[in-house]
């Protein structure tokens, strides 16, 4: 039995020789019943000292791996546990209660399947699927010397657990930030989570009953589907047109139903990238306040913008405390930091708390004080405006490749900001299969479906133009162009001029899409 | 109206412009009906160019602020939203909504009151009450490198954002960590949380019911009570001795009671410090997998320890796969991590995945990444023998205070590992009285009762001596004394022969608390 010892290692000895006995045992290669040689001439063997040795024995012992004591003898016990479970599992034998974790359509339908915004895993794909831009407009240099100040002033404290509600200073420069947009608030509203995403659970939590409606507009964020179905939510889509949210159209869901929530994404919409205007903002506060919801404002996205200017928050408009003004710098910083912020008062500010503490007690206090730091120190706005005016240029680069290389009959949203556009393809393309080949041949994309609160294929794509270069969008869009058109002529015979149901007989969203010619994008 | 200009500013000039005219309509200096000077004008006043000017006032308009078109003149509206609220606010009003938020026992008696786990804000109070080592031992140093490492390697990459089962190199290494511990495991099983309490909530939300029953030692972890309850399970607590949890009781509740899962700290218990010995791990996962019922081992806190060996983690001895690890670095590293995970196997693995994404979407991929190179360097290991041997070191200054001032009838555990100790008041104090007093003299601890499933006080408190230094841990415990026998002779009148009711009547928990004399500790 052969015990290698490495005496220039950080792992004291007696470890070293307790953990190579160990996976003798567990191994198989010192079968139960062995005796092991007297800790007196282990020790002599090994060069250590014979405590050493009966350390280790001990440790052996207090695992159950072995029994005895140094004078009679150590002998190696049944193995328990290790070793045998691969026999189980190979066995095919699982715990009952494994069994049971099949019911839920909700829960049990979602984990195994990959998220397509994600990038994907294999190989280089053109990834027009991800929301952002790409990773060497990230602001590393920024970041680090913000990550060492921090480190270098505060130390210990850094590493230390935060509060529930999140670091003061932050929230102090996040709510002169919020009032600079014109909202009014203050630093004790202001509530960190872990990233937008993480409010919009904890909200739910707070807001939303099991089988409580909550209001979205139609299409929306899929991340936010998926958390208002876990939380078993009724989800009721608002259809949008250019403007945003169809707020007639809401205001006669409010005259039936009493829904615990309205979602809403005023500005940059995800997918559409529509921006919602100040009119019909008005008039969204105006019917919430009647009716008595609240709304959560997903503010997610609003520094990187290049074209008409933007109205204010919807918070900015409200009156009477309805709305609940969410925001995150994952997306115009990076996201990494997995640090988002609600604006909540009274009751619910409570309940956001209570729940912040459950979920994950509190989030990380290095990174909220980079995050301070680095928002202090002004270099944002720089980021800012330099990413801003490099997804000008792609959008740009994305137009003139989707005109060059898609059939006429696709429409396409000019967005004032951000990263995506939403693109309508001809009447009878199947985006599945659409996907399916495009991954093939290199290319990624968000199927549309995902964003619909019954997914159904309308024949919709989100195409992300920020994480990549003008070289890839033009490959990219030329290969799906290619694949479109080969759709609609190729071997299946389906023409342009024939009308094709969708799957499932849903009729197609009339999304007025913008197409601009020429001037301001 | 003076508009003061900053061109030195990161700050573009329109947008100076806009916001400091936007600061005087919100603020009221420029009030409804205000004719803005003309563009030409202003541009000429502020030495700008006039595109400037009118950038300035499009903003305006599109926030609602103003109307009116350069020629004829832009005016200053009515203010919607901001300054109103105020307004409103005085007089007392709040949505319909918030009225509601206040019927729910658990969540809204949750968030007000201030956690006693967590250092208080006021003032220098010695923190008996916190579980964590002190802050200048954190490997600040070791993990400024790290970071910085996986930012000059990795650039952008480290700042995207990451996928919900975790970084994989880095659960490739807590995989290999885990075998080296017994546990039979592979990356593909480790699934990242953001923190063990994560992992906690996830596995509960994938496990439990909303009325489900929750099996718990008694006393345990508060956060995981408080996690237990927003879940709506029903808790049940099984009493511990000196070998930990009473599986005779437990085997009794499994005859009758159908639980969902049973949470257990079989090492270094919190609160009580108990290792559960290696016979009772084994009756534990009999009794599971008799029972058909998952175990979630929260193994918080191994690698700081100091006296005698401890057993293998409850997994290890797993057979079948009842037994769910889990793990975090918030203790033996640093909390700011918020990095913990599960081992989870099958159909739980991929509800636990489908849960994290619908929670927050992934983890941290800088923090997972530098911890990933902070692990694997091997500077840990020397960090855990360093705050092993400080916390020996403390908790023998703890208990040789404890000797000096508290009065005989107080019982304490002796810990192998870990950074608290389980005390045990006179029959007859009040520790909310002794709480009061102690805040108000200096010193902090964490109550006893937040530790059992129907809070009471049972005359019990947990004394952390890790984040303290010796010279604290004496002041303080010598205060603690002085109050206690202040409440035993003092002007109430209670003397130690008399024996009085607990609060609610509860009898008390019969834990055989060793105290050793001399040895190793």
């Amino acid at each position: 039995m052969a015990v290698t010892m490495r005496r220039d290692s950080e792992k004291p000895m007696y470890l070293q020789i307790k953990e190579a006995l160990q996976s003798g045992i567990v191994g198989g290669s010192i079968p139960s019943g062995t005796r092991l040689p007297s800790s007196r001439r282990l020790a002599r063997d090994l060069e250590v000292s014979r405590i050493t040795v009966t350390n280790a024995f001990e440790e052996l012992q207090a695992d159950g791996l072995v029994q005895g004591d140094p004078r009679r003898g150590v002998f190696v016990l049944p193995l328990w546990g290790t070793g045998m479970r691969a026999a189980e599992a190979a066995a095919g034998s699982e715990p009952k209660w494994q069994e049971l974790l099949d019911n839920d359509p909700i829960l049990d339908g979602e984990g195994g399947r990959s998220d397509p915004l994600l990038p994907a895993r294999n190989g280089d794909l053109i990834p027009f699927n991800v929301l952002r831009h790409d990773l060497d407009a990230m602001p590393v240099k920024e970041f680090d010397s913000a990550l060492r100040g921090v480190l270098r002033e505060e130390g210990g404290a850094a590493l230390d657990y935060g509060t529930p509600e999140g670091h003061l200073p932050l929230r102090q420069t996040l709510a002169q930030y919020l009032r600079r947009l014109g909202i009014r608030t203050e630093a004790e509203e202001v509530i960190i989570a872990s990233g937008a995403q993480q409010a919009i659970d904890l909200l739910c939590q707070a807001l939303v009953q099991p089988g409580g409606i909550v209001i979205v507009e139609e299409p929306t964020y899929s991340g936010a589907l998926r958390t208002f179905r876990i939380r078993r939510a009724r989800i009721m889509g608002v259809p949008m047109d250019s403007e945003g949210m169809r707020t007639d159209i809401l205001g006669q869901i409010l005259e039936r139903e009493s829904p615990q929530l309205i979602y809403t994404i005023p500005t940059f919409h995800n997918p559409t990238g529509v921006v919602m205007s100040a009119a019909r903002r008005k008039e969204l506060v105006t019917l919430a306040h009647e009716h008595g919801v609240p709304v959560l404002e997903d503010d997610y996205m609003r520094e990187i913008r290049f074209g008409s200017p933007i109205p204010q928050p919807l918070a900015a408009f409200d009156r009477h405390g309805d709305v609940i003004h969410v925001g995150t710098f994952s997306k115009s910083l990076m996201p990494t930091l997995r640090l988002g912020y609600s604006v909540a008062r009274g009751q619910l500010r409570e309940r956001l708390i209570a729940l912040k503490r459950g979920a994950d007690l509190c989030s990380s206090n290095l990174m909220q004080m980079a995050l301070c730091r680095y928002l202090a120190s002004g270099a944002t706005q720089k980021h800012w405006r330099r990413v801003s005016l490099l997804c000008r240029r792609r959008q740009s680069a994305m137009i003139a490749a989707l005109r060059r290389h898609f059939p006429e009959e696709a429409r396409w949203s000019v967005v004032d900001g951000g990263f995506v556009m939403w693109v309508s393809l001809p009447p009878g393309t199947s985006v599945s299969r659409l996907r399916r080949e495009s991954l093939e041949a290199g290319v990624n994309f968000a199927p549309g479906e995902i964003f619909f609160v019954e997914p159904s294929d309308q024949g919709f794509t989100r195409l992300g133009f920020a994480a990549v270069s003008e070289g890839q969008i033009e490959r990219g869009v030329r290969v799906l162009g290619q694949l479109i058109r080969s759709q609609m002529t190729g071997p299946t015979g389906v023409s342009p001029s024939s009308v094709s149901k969708r799957k499932g007989g849903v009729q197609r969203q009339s999304i007025e899409l913008r197409e601009q010619q020429g001037g301001r994008p």
